[in-house]
């Protein structure tokens, strides 16, 4: 048996003899354990930091003293000085191997270290980034033996990092000559591969070590807000979030509209092209500002959509998206510059990865979420539903999982209801109504109290009380279902009917009245009759959405639901379910996901593997079209009750009593007209 | 043995046995006979058309009957009614086979048919080109399968083509839609292939059969014009040739000068660089109009030239080609596409192929001129010399190829010489002096008869005679060489040493008066002693380089010589050799190869192995930079004289008797001083 030293590397085990006199960062590589490094172990990075383990450890059968590695070098002191290590670290680039020892490779030196989302779900992010970084020491031309200043450096990367071939975005091409002057032939590139079997390309150059980092964007493109991510490429921390409103929506506020507005004007589709490339470099220019970064630091975009988005961000006419069969110019995923797409702010060579789509109604940003919530993998049947202006529905486990999208409309917003208004300070976020006296207490945003607590007043009194939001209206309509001034169908009864004077009459129809402000100069706040309708609509076919999936799949429940999208975090499963949005589950059994779609583009933006996955999960999702499907109207139709005119809902009726109440008076108010919506 | 009918291909001699009623394409394709298809099959191409050949053929062992092939089809009688078959022809797609049958494949239904050079040289290029055109049926899309359109054609690609796998260029994904519904589901697609192991992209689209054919450019981009060459790509024919001026003249007449440009004004690069990119644009506009073709029909744009143009065409600053040790951004050839150069009057995927360069001062150019003139294909030892305003040297042969640069400067192109003029009608080209008389007679350009013959005064009068061209001052010095006016130093006599009233006194100098045009208002043309040491200077920097190469490869002298460049077609061999220009080899093994960057352009636009070919050749070339060789201005100096001051010129003198004349009265007038030009 040899007697060179043991090492064992900590967490991953792996150990391995080596000559004393071994390098740390050697070892490791040897034996294939994730360590970082950038420099290529020329001590000047730090990403290899390791901690080495003093005593004994009878689990690895090693006594590692206090000598077993070399002592402090002057690279090592230069580096403390300069930048300070850590208590205990080594740089292993540095460090030798002197005799038996345990060094333990702490989080972020690894390469593939693993993020741990903020959200509530436990899914943690493996880093593997299609970017990395890397340090080369480039020959200086030699009038002997003329090579270009590129092909230096990529006999460098071959020499020096062991990367065989590598190409070059031509854009970055212009800046490399200056570039290795300035750094005296040392310079740090950014190395991005499409897969790990791609030829990786330069796509940007720092003189010297950049030691700054570098960063991606991870956009959720969507149809009323942008909301985008800054992301370490290193780490995978998220440094800055930040949104805005879509342009678009000056050229509609649906899908639809906008749609129909590439169709009636040429050239619309254009100019809505440019709008919202322009406000995508707006915004990579202010989370960079915000985050202390360079725009030209930010080496990577993926993006996440709906098909009409997704149409319009390429360029390409979403016309074909608006009428039968609703034809997709392209569903692969994408893999683009910022030139391409026009994003001025970016650097030209930033590369740009664009989730595959799944339909024509079905989009990247479904696939996102399939990608984060991965039904796929789910032992029990999980219903995904991602509530916005249009609900992508995803149902499935490990045997099959189906995709359907649903036209919700903008109600669940807070568009389109009377005193509706988006998720502001001042608007109501909660409603409690009082089943005995039919009195409600509310909460607003920006405000930790009920409207019954003391302090109350004088807290709502910075922002006033201003309307309803999305989660508040589904609330209201909820409880007034349940405090019996709402009936099945969806009428509002009169004071009359109901015992108390906030029904009033509105037209042959009621309201109840939430808060009365205008005593005091605000609005009054009041859930009308036509909110109740418009709500109805898109609970009707976010459910006859999630109904058809069933039947498709044959079965009649789920075994639980998962409320995802930005709104989806905030709504309240108990009064989701007493609105018959979602299939009857236990309550404890519906969790949100919050921003599903945002975090499938987090995670394609630091995991190469999970584009593959996500590109070959896509084919195999069962794609159902609702709008041609007949028993959607059908599913549409029963679903207009609250919660619905046929299916039970036990598990609900387990925890809530709906009253058996009845307003209809065989006046003219109807059942909900149907009215078909995309976007 | 098979009772199957046996069909023989011509010329290739393929042979096979197939079933009755196999289409004649079908039985081509199996044995890997190259004949072309783009319809794949559908009768609507005509590209397969063979003509079966009846009778006996004892060389093949086969009787072929008329009945050998099914009879016309209503698809053949459609497209002979429609379009016309040629006497003879067949479809070779609706043809059956029916008995033993002799089949030609005409060479314009060959794939890889071979295109002759009009040049000289026998040369052929075989087609093989990165862009083929693909007729492919798709299908329609739909809601029950949901995919993109791009799915669909690359499922009709993979099914009715074979190529299991194409991308896409990102520019012509917006277009893709619209084609297919305008060709009904049907569409020609342009794949362009970097080589024959890479995905091929989609780079066009057009709807139903595209007929009128695809073209590319091969442009040879010089300091002084821009040539380019309009070719079918499928024919590999020449459809239009077109100059025009470099506009970058304006920023400097030489390179270094534009360099200079660069290094003095901030934003210069971009400046000169946006000026070239334009005036190829406006040149790929006019070229198309000339043809009569769309500039959308272009797909392809190969260039040849020097490293500093190169740079400035890729939006490279050339600052460090200004100086040693003459750096490359990049040696490589590089896939670009034309909106990457900003190319503004082609589809921005028509794709660019630039040929790589061989070092800092040897470019693209040469790289070209090797490609079109094999010097490593030589048997013997060939000397190439691509003339022009800097020279492009060549040496080599089977065992080795080396190169160099050499700073001729604009002289033999006619600038910098009192009378010079650009070649154009009413420019002296060609020059004789009686030895005896001392008296000259010259031809002018546009004008057929010698200006001592009768008809040459009144054809002179339309254009005047109005300078000296490159070619006119290389035989006008040496006539003056040959007839005793100037001696082997190059002085140029006194009207008393030399017998002739010609040459007259200008200052302290003599000039030598080819036409006095005075008495008429015309110009008088003569060869001033500036003029002689322009020449002197250009010639021996020519010859030095020439020399330098022969030293490294350990010869002094080489078995043949070819003159290449624009210019070089014009040169004459034995005039060129009086001055000493080249080196002294048999007058008959010195040949013109016309514009062989050009060529080479253009054999690199028709063949994809040529490519590979130039790119691997170019990393075995040995670079010698004349700059830095110590020798080099040995050599310049020792080549100052006419023809040499030391080497001999055996066959030369062979042919020529040069008078042993020297007009060196002890005066001011010395030797020629050395100026070093580059560009």
């Amino acid at each position: 048996m040899s007697k060179d030293p043991l090492v064992v590397f900590t967490p991953s085990g792996k150990r391995g003899r080596f000559p004393v006199g071994t390098p740390v960062l050697t070892a490791a590589r040897q034996l294939g354990v994730d360590l970082d490094s950038v420099c290529g172990g020329r001590g000047i990075c730090s990403k290899c930091q390791v901690k080495p383990a003093f005593g004994d450890f009878s689990k690895h059968g090693i006594h590692s003293s206090e000598d077993a590695l070399s002592e402090w070098n002057s690279v090592e002191e230069r580096y403390d000085e300069k930048r300070g290590l850590k208590p205990g670290r080594r740089l292993s680039c540095q460090a030798q191997i002197r005799g038996d020892v345990v060094i333990d490779v702490p989080p972020e030196s690894q390469v593939h270290r693993q993020v741990v989302r903020k959200a509530a779900s436990a899914r943690v992010i493996e880093m593997d980034p299609a970017t990395r970084l890397y340090y080369v020491e480039v020959d200086e031309p030699d009038m002997h033996e003329p090579t270009g200043d590129l092909e230096r450096v990529q006999r460098a990367l071959r020499a020096q990092w062991d990367i065989p071939e590598v190409s070059t975005e031509f854009s970055t091409l212009s800046g490399l000559q200056p570039i290795l002057r300035k750094g005296g032939w040392k310079i740090t590139v950014a190395l991005h591969s499409t897969d790990a079997e791609a030829v990786p390309r330069i796509v940007a150059a720092w003189p010297g070590l950049l030691e700054t980092g570098i960063f991606g964007l991870a956009i959720d493109l969507g149809s009323t807000t942008i909301a985008a991510h800054l992301t370490n490429l290193d780490t995978g921390e998220v440094v800055a979030s930040s949104g805005i409103m879509n342009p678009q929506i000056r050229f509609g506020e649906d899908l639809m509209s906008r749609v129909s507005y590439a169709m009636m004007n040429p050239g619309g589709d254009a100019e809505m092209t440019a709008a919202v490339r322009e406000a995508i470099s707006t915004l990579a220019e202010e989370i960079a500002a915000e985050a202390g970064i360079e725009t030209a630091q930010i080496l990577e975009a993926v993006f996440v959509c709906n098909p009409v988005m997704h149409h319009l961000l390429l360029g390409i006419d979403p016309v074909e998206l608006g009428q039968a069969p609703f034809a997709l110019a392209t569903s692969s995923a994408l893999n683009l510059t910022a030139a391409d797409l026009a994003l001025t702010s970016l650097r030209s060579s930033a590369q740009v990865y664009v989730l595959p789509c799944i339909a024509g109604h079905v989009g990247a940003d479904a696939a996102a979420v399939a990608l984060s919530e991965e039904p796929g993998k789910s032992e029990d049947l999980v219903l995904v539903v991602d509530v916005g202006t249009n609900a992508e529905i995803l149902l499935g486990d490990t045997s099959r999982v189906l995709a359907c999208s649903s036209p919700t409309g903008p109600a669940f917003e807070g568009a389109q209801i009377s005193s509706g208004q988006r998720a502001a300070p001042g608007a109501i976020e909660a409603v409690r109504i009082d089943p005995e006296t039919r009195e409600p207490k509310f909460r607003i945003i920006g405000c930790k109290f009920w409207s019954d607590e003391p302090g109350f007043a004088k807290a709502a009194a910075r922002t006033g009380i201003t309307g309803i939001c999305g989660s508040g209206i589904i609330e209201a309509v909820a409880e007034m279902r349940m405090a019996g001034v709402l009936d099945a169908k969806g009428l509002i009864g009169s004071a009359e009917q109901t015992g108390t004077a906030r029904c009033i009459p509105e037209g042959r129809t009621h309201s109840y009245v939430l808060h009365d402000g205008t005593a005091e100069g605000g609005p009054l706040v009041s859930v009308s009759q036509g909110d109740i309708r418009a709500i109805q609509l898109a609970k009707s076919a976010l459910y006859a959405g999630a109904r058809l999936l069933m039947d498709e799949r044959g079965v009649d429940k789920v075994d639980r639901v998962v409320l995802a999208g930005a709104f989806g975090a905030h709504i309240s499963p108990l009064h989701a379910m007493v609105l018959g949005m979602i299939p009857d589950v236990p309550i404890d059994k519906v969790t949100s996901a919050g921003n599903a779609a945002g975090t499938g583009a987090r995670i394609a933006l630091c995991n190469l593997a999970a584009r593959r996955q996500i590109e070959r999960d896509v084919r195999e999702i069962t794609k159902v079209e609702t709008a041609i499907e007949p028993r959607f109207q059908e599913h549409f139709v029963a679903a207009n009750a609250l919660p619905h005119a046929v299916d039970p809902f036990p598990e609900l009726l387990a925890q809530v009593t709906l009253p058996e109440v009845s307003f209809n008076t065989g006046g003219g108010e109807g059942g909900g007209r149907r009215r078909r919506r995309r976007g």
